[in-house]
């Protein structure tokens, strides 16, 4: 990994000497890192969501008792990271044979220099073995990403900069006319500039279409992700076979009730390898 | 409530006094209950994890500084519950003005008395607001639940028999000849004996479905969930509403791939009502 990407800049963690944690002894050690907020994956009111997950699997990889690969994982977006400075908590409170479930938070301090947790997050890592596998989601039909225009994203929101959206269907209305009649949409995307896909890349990915909301409504209300979840399906060595080529992104929403919608999305590389399912559940005004 | 219904006892907690958290002034207290797994609810090697995740949920419904209603429930099942005593801890680690983010965990002790995780969650409650609304995955046509014959489960599984299961399609294959070719369930459910719906029997209800596996393979191998996922999409009002009226469950896989499968799936009322949508990641060996 070079770290002259943005995106390896940004998730640059100082580690700290691991302390002894305070669940047991049969848990592992809670490592405590230092991290910082990237300029190059700003968003409007804090980072991306996407590095912020991204950030929480960092701090498992490169923990020293890390068992396996990543299988699953949830962040929950408490609240805006500020700009500056926070605390990556990251602690394997249990190890079995072949999976370990991990907890990871995001500190930062307020004013008075008390803790304020801004991310709680929980990932399960897991030893992947050869088994009977089968593929029941199949890659849409799609025009390939060369054949397709790239997006030209507004100007002003730094995070979009940094990938490289060429859209199938369902981009971001033009006209917010109130006339949506669905919230799928279909883009291939890739890191900008291109970097090998590793799994903080894919959880970053994950994280990437803009409110469901927006698009099934055609309303541009303010929304934000509450929590993502999601499940890889491959492990490193396929990740390195997808390299720095595109990945297929679809989503869509189920249901819109009450200031809340929870989005289902899916992640192929142009081999037509499922590389997550990924769900999130977003928070919209009015 | 009644408390002589088995989900009730089921989930009976014993607060203990709150202790001071350690993670900061900002967070809320970390509050400490006593349960004991029931044997009404016990599978072949511990609790029905749908039970696990709704005492989880019910440490965060009964804790005293509770905001709003469930909005979204994360379980990670580390390892099998012993039969006896567990302690739950469940902590508000931060309190916005219409969310509020949970972590809990529930711990038994080894041998020597140490603790030891068996389950992670994180929880997200909210203050739901009335918005635009709508809903995008209308429930399936399918016959109504009087029409059908009800499963007459196996004996020998306790947590099967408290849940009255009308299959529509998907059943539990009756010959393991390797033949599937699909993964799709749907069925009517309900608690038995009849419970009005709340938060916590939906939060059970989300993990009946048997292993995606056995249907799809034809094949009965060893199988388990690894973390579940379920957004809540109405509040108390409407679960009054449902009663103990049928539930519609449906649930399919996306991806089989080297020893883990994700299921999604949906939980409607007979009114046709989207009450949840919920994902797992589930092992499975060989």
């Amino acid at each position: 990994m070079s770290t002259s990407h943005p995106l390896d800049a940004a998730l640059q963690l100082q580690r700290q000497p691991p302390s002894q944690p305070d669940t047991g002894a049969a848990a592992g050690l809670l490592e405590i890192s230092q991290g910082h907020t990237s300029p190059a994956y700003w968003n409007m009111v804090g980072p991306f969501g996407g590095t912020t997950a991204a950030t929480c699997l960092q701090a498992v990889l490169q923990h020293p008792a890390l068992l396996g690969e990543p299988l699953s994982l949830t962040v929950n977006y408490a609240g805006a990271l500020a700009e500056g400075g926070f605390e990556v908590q990251a602690q394997p409170v249990r190890t079995n044979r072949s999976t370990q479930h991990w907890t990871i938070s995001i500190v930062q301090r307020d004013a008075e220099g008390q803790p304020v947790v801004t991310t709680t997050a929980t990932a399960v890592t897991a030893a992947r073995r050869e088994t009977w596998s089968v593929s029941d989601t199949p890659i849409p039909e799609v025009p390939a990403p060369e054949s397709l225009e790239r997006m030209h994203p507004p100007k002003g929101v730094a995070w979009i900069e940094r990938y490289e959206m060429r859209p199938v269907t369902g981009v971001i209305p033009h006209t917010w006319d109130g006339r949506g009649d669905n919230s799928l949409s279909q883009l291939w995307m890739r890191d900008d500039p291109p970097r090998p896909l590793d799994f903080p890349a894919l959880a970053a990915l994950s994280d990437i279409f803009f409110p469901r909301v927006w698009l099934r409504r055609a309303s541009r209300v303010p929304a934000g992700t509450v929590s993502i979840t999601t499940y890889f399906h491959v492990g490193q060595a396929e990740l390195a076979a997808t390299g720095t080529g595109f990945v297929l992104g679809q989503a869509r929403a189920q249901e819109f009730r009450n200031g809340f919608f929870d989005q289902t999305a899916q992640l192929w590389n142009q081999a037509g390898r499922l590389l997550v399912s990924t769900h999130q559940i977003v928070y919209f005004k009015e």
